[in-house]
Formats: structure tokens, C-alpha cells, sequence
């Protein structure tokens, strides 16, 4: 196999990014320059129409969706450990929590990241308030799943969903909701956060400070 | 196995009671009657927190999420064609779809018919102005895909996306953007409607009049 990362240093690459580190498989990773407008380059924007990060390259094909790679990585390294097994009991509760999260948080945070830009300045502060609440909402789900599974999302067990959800919380850094503002989420992150792949990821990506 | 699905007619159900249909597995399925509030009902809460349908229990444990459903169905069913198998070609494509279809076009039908409901119903008309632009965008997507790819969504054979692609679609038929206003996507719509699996689910859901 042969994988071809385009990032951009704590977009939504990034999990897809650690995912790579965890599996210690080999992978080139081009750097998407935001800041230089590389997101709208014509070359960039062959391999991802979108103009999005992240771009997964596998054997010469492009193909988009942080959560569409987090699983087909998955599933093309199987025994990672890092998401449960087809056919075990945990199996449709790591889909689940997947999808939830892809679909209720991952649209609230371009939401209120992207509001004046995805549609009419005006609306933009009715669209982060709901926003707002919902990635509030989403926390209160994270805390007490937490308290009822253990360490990690899941359980016992550090996988994918993780490696999704801390991107995320991090996002909410700058927010007035910051998920580790709440103790439970702030012990999550600080146990992950000394893990060498995400240490290794925030190295390569050239991150500091958070969690502080 | 054994599964019972809790639904309610057309709504987020419609797509796995669907597909349960083209499996041809045995299945129990459940009313959930919205309109005398039974979503709300503390047994019903039991089995979704959220208070949504579908609810699919599989052996006993009750699980949510339309597009994690549809995912996890077509693992336990490996054979069924209506997903590309683990390690195609097409498979990449496909997860990449349904995670777009799930993190772009379901928030944004949920903003349409929600916003008043789930955030500030002063802030409503700028959160359905932006779900309708972005509804819009995912329907040029979809017929820019149809004229590239073929008769469905990932080409020559109907499939999971397809069934959730048609469900939304319905969903947009009293929206300002209704999906089969556009020809190429009425086609599409018309040769799904075909299907035997189409015409036994709007009998089974009690549904009739779309596409007219």
C-alpha cells in the first residue's frame, strides 16, 4: 500500500494524521499551506474538489472524509486494536458513536467556525448559537459516557473514536464552550495527551499548548 | 440474529426499514407513533436516550443512528451487493459518500425542519437559509454524480446509499428545494420507485404520493 497525507497543522487532518502514526504504517505527508490559500490551489483542488483537508492518496487515488478514512484505515489494518472487531459486542457501539459524532458535533463545529462563510453574515450569530449549544450538548454526552465506560469513549480501550473526539475538543479550544473546561473531559485529554503518537503528531505538525 | 425496529412512517427509520426489506432477513417492526408523542415515552427513552427513531435492537441491546444502522446491516450481511465489499475498489468511494451524506446533508435536513425546536426560534429563518444552500449544493453534487457514474449514486448497482439518498430526497418534497424539481435526479428517483423493495416499504410505512 501506499498512503498520501495533505494536511494542515490541526485541521481536520489531524486525526486522520495521528491514525497513520498509530499504525506505524509508512506515509508521505504534504503539508496544505492555509494561510499561503494552497486549500484553493488548482492542483489541490483536482485531488479534493472540496478544497478541504484532509486528502488520503491510496495507491494513487484521492479520497476525502476524516471519518470515511479514520474507518477505512481501520479496516484495511485490521488487528489494530483501535476500533472493535466485525462481529464483536462492541462492534455497533463504536459505528454509533462514529456517526454521532460525524454527524452532530463535526457539523456544529463548521458551524460556528464557518457561518459567515458557508452562508449570509447576518445569520451568522443565530447559526453559532445553535451551534453553541449543540457542541455543549455533545459534551454532556462525552462526560457521562465517561463516567459510565471508564478511560476512553469506548472503555478500557484508546482507538479511533479518541483520536476524533480530542481533535474536536481541541477545536472547542478558542470557543465559549472549551470541552476541558469540564474536569472529566479535562482528565481524558491529559491521559491521551501523553501518548507518543499524539506527542509525535503535535511534533510533526509543529502544535503546542494545548492541552496546556 | 433477531432484530426489532422501532420506527416511524417516512422519518430517519425509513432507510433501515428498507434495507432490512432488501436483505430479506426477519425482522419485527415496531410503530412509534410521533404524533401521540411516544418518542417521548419513558419505555421508548429506554431503549434511544434521544428520543429518535429508528431504534434497532439487535440480540437484545438497542442501537441508533440511521447511517451507523445501514453500516453495521451490511456487515452482518456480507454478500448482499448492496455495498461495496471490504477491500474493493469502490469501497473507499462508498464509505466516503455515506459519510458525506451523513455529516452534510442529514445536519442540514435536521436544521431545516428543527431549527425553531432545537435553538432560539428567533435565530430559525438564518439556520433554514443556510441548511437550504447547503441541501441545494449536496443535490448539484448528486446530480453531478448520477451523469458522471450511471444509473445510482456509486454507478451500475443500486445500493445502501441509494436507499439513504432516496429517503432525504423525499424528506425535501415541501422544502423551497425539492430534489426531483431537477430532471436528473426525478430519473433517478423514478427508476428506484420501481423497485419491489420501495413499493412493499411505503405499504409496510403506510405511505403513498412521492414520488407522484
Amino acid at each position: 500500500m501506499n498512503y498520501q497525507l495533505f494536511y494542515a497543522p490541526g485541521a481536520a487532518s489531524m486525526a486522520v494524521h495521528w491514525m497513520l502514526i498509530e499504525l506505524g504504517v509508512p506515509f508521505e505527508a504534504f503539508l496544505v499551506d492555509i494561510d499561503r490559500g494552497e486549500k484553493r490551489d488548482p492542483q489541490y483542488l483536482k485531488l479534493n474538489p472540496s478544497g478541504r483537508v484532509p486528502t488520503l492518496v491510496i495507491d494513487g487515488v484521492a479520497y476525502g472524509e476524516t471519518v470515511a478514512l479514520l474507518m477505512l484505515l481501520a479496516e484495511r489494518h485490521p488487528g489494530s486494536g483501535l476500533v472493535p472487531d466485525v462481529g464483536s459486542p462492541q462492534r455497533a457501539e463504536w459505528l454509533q458513536l462514529a456517526i454521532y459524532i460525524a454527524n452532530t458535533l463535526m457539523p456544529a463545529m463548521r458551524d460556528w467556525l464557518y457561518a459567515a462563510k458557508d452562508g449570509n453574515p447576518e445569520g451568522a450569530d443565530a447559526v453559532k448559537a445553535l451551534a453553541e449549544k449543540r457542541i455543549s450538548s455533545v459534551w454532556d454526552d462525552f462526560e457521562a459516557r465517561l463516567l459510565k465506560k471508564g478511560d476512553y469513549l469506548l472503555g478500557d480501550h484508546f482507538g479511533m473514536v479518541d483520536m476524533l473526539a480530542v481533535m474536536l475538543m481541541r477545536w472547542s479550544r478558542n470557543m465559549p464552550c472549551p470541552a476541558i473546561d469540564r474536569p472529566t473531559l479535562r482528565q481524558y485529554v491529559d491521559r491521551i495527551a501523553q501518548r507518543a503518537s499524539y506527542i509525535e503528531l503535535n511534533t510533526r505538525e509543529g502544535l503546542s499548548g494545548w492541552p496546556a
